[in-house]
Parts: structure tokens; sequence; C-alpha cells
């Protein structure tokens, strides 16, 4: 179990840093540069959560996440090579990816700390949306919990069905996977088919003065 | 006395929950964006302040404050419908009274864990500004604190006045109510008479190269 | 050693500060928000770091480095008015002392600190790049690590040679010094003669549907 928790939260970080490389990418930065952006990305969300649990933070007491996301950022740069043009929607598929594991994971190490359910469940939301949202505000792209598609809605989700099923007493490796399909499913839907949830619009009156 | 603390606190969160829920309104997010940009605006400066203070996070230790922030989101989104226009002001009042709360008792919580005078009011301007600036840049709009209208200096009168008022023992009510009305005052001035402080500005010279 | 180190610090503190207070000079901000914005580029990625190592944040152990940046923000208003016109580029100078020497003096903090030689070198490099990203980030400028100059690679540098000299046993000044030295020129020669590593850029695929 421990072991699978690991596996996933290696695939989250994974995940994060190719999108972060990709967005890297529409900025004609160098090497050095993808990286930095690749790891805020990807460890954005959960040092927040650590530090906020304050408990260590994860890449500190385990550097193996930055060799991962060295070797994903790197192996992002030789891959994709200019000729080659990418879809801009494989950013937006890591991005969820990333989203919906670390809604869960973070949900799940947040229980684990002892937090009760309600600041677990926001927690799993920070560390699902934070890391892509600095990284969209540091390249000053409308961040995806801006835009109308489902997105904070899908973290929510997955880390709400984690607490529900750890609550029906769910084996603990179901729980994980079955709230990581929700909310990617959900994430995934919205991005393919525009799903959204009925908007809250503030019309604006001019104001004469 | 740590009664009022605590409802003024919460009375805070309220206030910039509401100015994020109503940001989040000029973007058509669905109703968990807008439960999310109002929680990050809400908590966003306080969790700042804790974390650097090394002091449990107040919303972890305490999550009556995600409630008050769910409830005033949900509140705000079903009093304020689309047809229903609101003056662009209405957001202002909020952060204006958000900002004084949150200088003073960021000043007050960091003076009772022992801060030097200094950097507890560094502590409450940075309480007091950062939630709002968090919620600006997500948002992508100016932050109010890069405006010409007085703002941080709002914030930094709050914390100043109520170390001078504790240096003067002042009971503590007096000396919160007293700087709270004080920074609130001055903001509240600045937004309707527009007044602000003679402006640094520095004319860049065009480099031939 | 530790004066030299603590001077050092102090004149990162200054450089940054005087960035920020420089950046402001652009926004016509009130002499407060001047503060506000060099205090926010000069703590940032040192706070950022104290933090995620969970050490005592270094301004609130030592207040010294507040007045330094309130000291330096004052001045700066003082002694550049309106009239004068400074060249664009002093901005980036005072931005590239404070990458170099950030960088190295996070580098060696954490590994003071028993940090594993690879997270303190991406300690020094967020020390050396998150303030001036937290400036450029609330001025809505692009953030300098996604413009083609080297930027993050100068950081990484720094961090790298200082644990490579530490590592070769060199003493401890002359290890500070020369990395310092060899992030600066790096930094400051990309800066003149606009060196850039070769980019990574992806073109995206307009998507047809």
């Amino acid at each position: 179990m421990y072991e699978l928790l690991y596996w996933l939260d290696l695939f989250g970080i994974v995940v994060f840093a190719l999108s972060g490389a990709l967005m890297a990418g529409r900025y004609k930065l160098d090497p050095f540069g993808v990286v930095v952006l690749a790891a805020v990305t990807a460890i954005g969300g959960g040092t927040i959560r650590d530090i906020t649990l304050d408990t260590p933070v994860f890449w500190v007491a385990n550097p193996i996440y930055l060799y991962v996301i060295l070797l994903t950022a790197v192996l992002t740069i030789i891959i994709i090579r200019r000729p080659k043009r990418i879809p801009k929607r494989f950013l937006l598929i890591a991005d969820a990816f990333g989203l919906a594991l670390f809604a869960v994971l973070g949900t799940e190490k947040s229980l684990a700390l002892g937090a009760p359910v309600f600041v677990a469940v926001v927690m799993g939301t920070i560390t699902g949306v934070a890391g892509g949202m600095i990284r969209d505000v540091i390249c000053n792209v409308i961040p995806m919990i801006l835009q109308k598609e489902i997105y904070a809605t899908a973290a929510i989700l997955g880390g709400s069905l984690y607490a529900l099923f750890r609550y029906l007493a769910w084996p603990e490796n179901i729980a994980i996977i079955s709230a990581i399909i929700g909310a990617l499913t959900l994430r995934l839907a919205a991005i393919y088919w525009r799903v959204s949830l009925p908007a809250f619009h503030i019309a604006e009156k001019e104001e004469s003065k």
C-alpha cells in the first residue's frame, strides 16, 4: 500500500513536471529555465501542503523527486524537438492527471497526519491546483481554475471521494485508485466535451462617477 | 477580549471571502471555482503569517474558518444573481475592511507570539495585503498595492497604531478597535476621495542600444 | 567567516530591495507601497528557503534585515527623483547581484543545515530567483526567468560551483566569493552581450476542432 502511494506520487510529479516543461516550450526558455519551471509546477502544491501541515517537505526529505523532475524535463526537451508539433491538449491532459493524483494523494497525506476531514479535502485541493496555478501565474497565462470548464470541482471531488471511501472502510488501495479515476474522468470529460457547471457571473454596474 | 479577537477574525475572513467571490463573479467561474478563489483570498495572508512565525496555521487548527468561507461563497452566489448589477466599489470596500482588520489582528497575533514590534507590524502588513494580492495576481488584475490610492500605507498605519496603543497601555479591546477604525478610515477615504500620497516615479531613460 | 556571510547577505538584501524599489518607480507608488515591494523582493526567496527547511525565518530572528530594506527604499526614493532618468539596465544589474549572492548563500545555508547537495543547490536557486519572480508577478512584468538571456542557469551555476568548491575543500570564504563571482559574471555577460543557451521551443499545432 505504501508502495502504491509512492509510485502514484512519483507519477504525479512526472505529469506536472511535463506540463511545466511544455509550458516552458512556449517561451523559448533555455534548458535550465525549463527545469526550474517544471520543478515549480511539480513541487509547488505539495510544498504548500507540507509547510501548512508543518510536516517535513517531501522533496527535502527525499530528493528522488528532484531527480525525477530533472529527468522528466530533460526527456521532454530531447523528445519534443522544434520540428515536432504537439497539440495544445497535451499540456491540459498532463495537468489533468496531476490534478487528480495530487488532489487525492494530498487528502490522503493530510488525513494520515491527523487533519480533520474538511481540512484534508481543502489540503488535497490546494495540492492539486497550486502547482499549476503557480506555473500559469509565472507564465502570465489565465490559470485553469479561472476557465469555464470544470477544474476546482474535479479536485474537490477527488478528495471528497477518497474521504467518503475511507469512511465506508474501503481498502486503502481501492479507495485511492477509485477516487483518482473519479476526479480524472470528470476533468477529462470537461476538457473533451467542454463540460461546465452553471457559472456565477456578476454584471458590473458602470459607475457614473 | 479573546472573544472579540475571534469575532473580528471571522469577520475579516467573511469580507475577504466576499471580495474573492465577487472577483470570481467577473470570470464566470463555476461555484467550486468561486469557493476556491474566496478561500485563497481569505486565508492567504494569515497562512503566510502563521507559517513564517512557525505557529500552527489558524484554519488547520480550527476548521470553522473554512466553513465560514464556504458559507460566504455560497451566500454570495445565491444572493447576487446575474440580473442584479453591483457597483465595482463593493469589492473595494470589502477588501478595505479585510485589509484593516487583518493588518491589526496580524500585528496583535505576532506580538502575542513574542515577535519584536517592527517584525509584528511587517507581519500585520503581510497578513492584510497578501490575500488580496494573491487574488489579484491569480485573476491577472493589477494588485491594489500598485494603484495610486493609499493601500499599503493604511495597513502599516493599522499595525503601527495598534503597537502604539499597546505601548501606551490602552486596554486591549480599545486598542484593537481604534487601530482598525484608523486604518479603515484612511483606506475608505482613499477610495472615496481618491486620496494618495506623493508618488515615487522613475522616468526611464530609453536606451539607444 | 561568519561575518563575511552576514555582510554578503545584507548586501544581497540591499540590491534586491533596490530592484524592488526601482520596479515600484515604474508604477507611481506612494512611499509605503515602494517599501512593501522592496521588502517582498528582498525577503521573498530567503523566506521560502527557511520555511521549506523548517528553520526560523531569517528576518523574524533578526529584524536588522527589515531596517536595511526600509533604509534602502527610503534612500532610493530620495536619491532618484523624478527629473533624474535612470537606465533600464540598472534594475537588471541590481537583480543580477542579488541573484548571484542569494543563489550561493542559499546553497551555503542549506548545506549548513544538513540538506543533501542536490537539495541545497535547488534551495539556492529558489533563494536566488523567487524574490525577483514575486516582484515581477505582482507587477505583471514577464519574469526574468522566462526571458531568453541566461538567468536560472546562472543561479544553478552559483550553487553548483559553491558545492563543488566545498567538495574540493577550498576555504569557505574563497569558495563563497568564487562561486558568487562565477554566477555574477555569467549573468552580467548574458545581460550585456545578450548571451543565451540554445532554446527549447515547441511550435504548437493549431487544432482544427
